[in-house]
């Protein structure tokens, strides 16, 4: 087959553009999608090239002209304004026109004769003029006149002319553009799922009366402080039914007393299952009404979806097929040997009945969804199949395009990397290990900026019910407030298992990462107003990322120099650069530690001979600084963190009321 | 649409894939094509892998079982045996047998009860004896019954055997495998596409005559000492009647006298165009016999592709629409503004009759390659559409796979890596203009260590009839030495123009990279004889290459390192290590430079306790060599670079002729 030859150009390397544009990029309402691609063609011709964009239902696709870099790369950018999806291509062509204007510049420059040259133009002119209407139109003919009648000198001057070039661009000869060939998506979210900061509690330990189980109104009691607290997102552990057989015990153990309430992953009993509340939480109209009114303090509660049934579940009796049995005629409960989940069945999701089991799970999501729940934390999703999450997440958001998942997968990174890109809003990351500066560096330049950042969104997490790391258990509460600071500053996006960790719980089974008496077997009784408790604290750090817009995104994190290996230095800003916070944190709970940080002056357009003003948002101090190098020292008994936010010295000449 | 969810492997990130397979990637015969992929799944179960491949007229895949490397990669090769196109792709499926085997081990370390385990691997291998038949079917069946009546231990023993495994391998449950969904391709080309060795020169000054214009008689006597000298390329430029209108004079004036000939690049006279040979060249016949003698000595001719026209080329009448036509009513010759060819004229690859101009244009390639020809130095391809070129090496290479077509394109990287990755078989590089240590080691590692590596075929040229590069010009004979170890180690395909490289001519026009009184408007007179000349050099570092396979591959390239800016030390060795080569080379030729290099003994399994022989193949010179650091002086008057085969010490204790 022979090809339309006359297609010039070539279009490549396009970003972003994930996996040959198999995945969308994401993106929230009121970012920018910054496109590069590289477009060339043959030969010495001018190109021109457009990026085209739409929105999900629109017929037809926006033009903004890309602007050449330099090396045949180009590029333009679009703002998504709206929940859905976008979507994106390319168009590029020879550009006669502007390769004529190029060609009679160098000419006239080099002293050649212009008289044929000039009469070309002419002729493109004329062709563009028939592509246009109305005033344009007779706009081009006039220039057109003009070059018949003009002198040499002057007709140089029209045929570079400004408004001849723009009107021009407006109706180019596109017969034989090349268009990319493939239309690329961007997925919208709403802000919430870049900014967003979380706070998990479990409602049965939420009742004010020692030892008795808490409900969903308990929980309404607790929304005010939370709230206060800073946070704006209430996400409980599973709320079903508990089932009995083989249930844990406190600590784990494999066999529990009569009177131990059992683990929440546990899902389904009697009284029902992933549908079902359990009982001792309240009632669905209770349920509705912390939704509702969490919603007032501009909290949103997020349930747990945890695709797994306890053996007391309906489902087993009703889908036995949705399950594995064994050979001895028993159903297969989890195990990843030699460990074994007695209380949990996992799901067969090679099960011949397959269309009928993933058609069940996503009833259960509009279920909690027209209950009022937008935001689903999912647990384990790696232990089930990716195109089931692939078809869930679509069909969801399809329907409820500002539904928000976030994937609680701690397992290998691409695997990890697949589910964010499969359709996950948010993801648990490894910051939980995260503890040297190369640790830090390596594993945020990974996350921020790489092609990992257009499609996953990190999560931190500094503890969850699960995990209490290791820097955690033996750093006391300067550890706590630096891991705080870190998830809160480095990520748009973090939460805390609470009370736990305003509490500064460290007290783990022997040897392991896990909480001495967790939560997970047993109802807990937290004193909130413990001394040394970090609710004041943490207030504060959710206040500075509330006022700062810098610190509402993740991937304009940058590091810098700091001559300290227990010191950290990073900065983000907005792209005006009107809010800049630099963080230095001191990385060892134990000692004070000092150094002198490199403040990148010129980056930030700070003025080398100036001294600027750097405000402490977590202390109040102000501090003087000048030129590159500054001086900085963090005892971590006091505070372990600066949270610094610069202002630059204004023009006017007499505001010494800005050093006050 | 619901997926089919019980595939539940994901394949991605495949090397080598060129732009989502759009684009093959190139071997030579012989060479192997190593695929690697991230390969994974949900959850804890194994996962097995396989790499299919088939040469293009093949119905069925070949097999190779994939290598799990780490991290989710997965590793697999196969050697490509002829000329063509092969396939690749790959499968992977969840391995419930592994995960099988996996878990009863683990089981049966922590002391855990396997009873039932063992029933379920019982009914796996059942399953697999109906995949299978024959001998294989009853042993699988003899596993089966084996494991029945173990008892525990043994049955482990069973359950683990190699040949249980193997065999199950062999009959796998591939119902739910994913396929990854592309094939990609590689093209596989004969083996000088990879190495090669080319002479430039013109025939009409190869007269013996002084003044007379040569012919292709005159050609063939100086053929055995192109061989000699040991190239088995011998390019000349174009071959057919020159234009008389516009015609250049010496050294490209505007006008010419009576007497000048030409450049052969104003293709078409009255005697004929692109299928015409230059009357005063001689016959068909004579071509014919030049191309078959040259044969006989190992040599192929290669033609010049210029698919332009001077103003007297028959197609100007006979097609007047395959130009450009100006205003005044005459037809547009070359330019880049402010350059102008006036004895050229462009093809207009945008005309209405664009079919008919292909097919002619591939009828002058048919036409050549039934005279003998199998390789073509293309002249300016970045000046014709890439689609064209993509369409014509396609067509030719469907029928006549052995073709080769080098790639003359100076211009942007992108262009000129978009022309290698459309077909094109070999490039002209940067080379030319690449002079220090950084510019030698950013450009290779570009060329040698990423993708580009996978389709760009390097051919390196010190100099052309177009350029004579500054530092050829005041840098005396050992710059041409200099620059002709370079290009002939660096890269297992280069060039030279001759006789003017072998005759170290230096004269440039002044301030410009052109040579004074150049051969492409006049014929030369060379005295091959001359002093000083580099005929017995070049022989010998051509029959280096040819001896050494390590130098007859260019991704092979590694740099090591050496204390001094003046001095480049690196090295090429074939996969086994049976062949190593070390070039060190003194990039400035006015000066003796030395240094210590950092030979890369751990590499190359060179023995640090032991001393080892290097044997500087170009000076006949051995050194005894001990460990990493080595000392090297080289004095560019006498020879500018040492290029060593490296002789690993013997295993035996009584080879002390070894030293000798």
């Amino acid at each position: 087959m022979m090809h339309e030859g006359r297609k010039r150009i070539i279009i490549e390397n396009v970003k972003p553009e994930i996996d040959c544009g198999h995945f969308p990029v994401k993106r929230v309402v009121g970012e920018k999608v910054l496109v590069e691609a590289d477009i060339l063609t043959d030969g010495h011709d001018s190109v021109s090239a457009r990026l085209l964009y739409k929105e999900e239902e629109e017929m037809n696709w926006k033009e903004i002209p890309m602007k050449f870099m330099e090396n045949d790369r180009w590029r333009a950018e679009f703002i998504v304004k709206k929940i859905g999806i976008y979507y994106y291509t390319l168009e590029g062509w020879v550009d006669h026109f502007r390769t004529w204007q190029k060609g009679i510049k160098k000419k006239f420059d080099a002293d050649q004769e212009i008289k044929f040259d000039l009469l070309i133009g002419i002729q493109q002119i004329e062709e563009g003029s028939k592509r246009a209407s109305g005033r344009d139109k007779r706009k081009l003919m006039e220039f057109s006149n003009l070059l018949k009648e003009a002198d040499i000198e002057k007709a140089l001057s029209v045929a570079l002319d400004e408004e001849l070039t723009e009107l021009m661009d407006k109706y180019p000869d596109r017969r034989f553009a090349t268009s990319y060939g493939r239309d690329l998506a961007a997925l919208v979210d709403r802000e919430k799922a870049l900014f967003s900061t979380w706070y998990e509690c479990f409602p049965r330990s939420c009742s004010p009366e020692p030892g008795k189980h808490g409900t969903f109104k308990d929980c309404e009691r607790l929304l005010p402080e939370i709230e206060r607290m800073g946070f704006d997102i209430l996400y409980l552990p599973p709320i079903h039914p508990i089932g009995k057989a083989n249930r844990k015990g406190k600590n784990n153990l494999p066999q529990a007393n009569l009177d131990d309430i059992g683990s929440p992953w546990a899902i389904g009993g009697e009284e029902g299952g992933h549908k079902a509340i359990h009982p001792k939480l309240g009632s669905f109209e209770d349920f509705e009404r912390l939704v509702n009114k969490a919603k007032g303090y501009g909290i949103d509660i997020a349930i747990d979806l945890a695709f797994q049934c306890s053996p007391n579940h309906p489902y087993v009796k009703e889908h036995p097929e949705w399950f594995r049995w064994r050979p001895d005629g028993t159903v297969q409960y989890a195990e990843n040997p030699p460990k074994k989940y007695e209380d949990v069945l996992p799901l067969n999701f090679e099960t011949d009945n397959r269309q009928e089991l993933w058609e069940e799970l996503k009833s259960i999501v509009v279920f909690w969804i027209e209950k009022g729940v937008r935001i689903f934390r999912v647990d384990n999703p790696h232990t089930k199949p990716f195109s089931f999450w692939e078809w869930l997440i679509k069909e969801i958001k399809g329907k409820y395009p500002d539904i928000i998942f976030l994937s609680e997968a701690f397992t290998r990174p691409k695997v990890m990397y697949n589910l964010a890109k499969l359709g996950f809003t948010q993801s648990y990351t490894y910051f939980t290990w995260r503890n040297t500066k190369k640790e830090f560096t390596g594993y945020l330049t990974e996350l921020t900026q790489t092609e990992v950042g257009e499609y996953f969104r990190p999560n931190f997490w500094p503890n969850t019910p699960d995990i209490l790391p290791e820097h955690l258990q033996f750093g006391g509460r300067p550890a706590f407030m630096m891991r705080l600071v870190l998830a809160a500053t480095l990520s748009s996006s973090y939460g805390i298992y609470g009370p736990a960790f305003e509490l500064c719980v460290s007290e783990a089974l022997p040897g392991k990462e896990e909480y001495m008496n967790s939560e997970k077997y047993e109802i807990k009784e937290w004193d909130l107003e413990q001394p040394g408790n970090l609710r004041d604290f943490i207030a504060r750090v959710n206040k500075i990322r509330k006022e700062n817009p810098a610190l509402q995104m993740t991937r304009n994190l940058k590091f810098y120099e700091v001559d300290n290996e227990y010191l950290l230095f990073y900065g983000k800003s907005t792209e005006d650069l009107s809010n800049i916070i630099f963080v230095v944190l001191n990385l060892d709970p134990y000692h004070t530690q000092s150094g002198w940080v490199r403040v990148p002056i010129n980056e930030l357009g700070i003025d080398p001979t100036q001294p600027y003003l750097v405000h402490d948002l977590l202390s109040e101090d102000k501090y003087i600084w000048h030129g590159e190098r500054n001086y900085i020292e963090l005892n971590p008994q006091i505070l372990p963190a600066h949270i610094l936010r610069v202002k630059k010295r204004l023009k006017r000449e007499t505001d010494f009321d800005y050093f006050m």
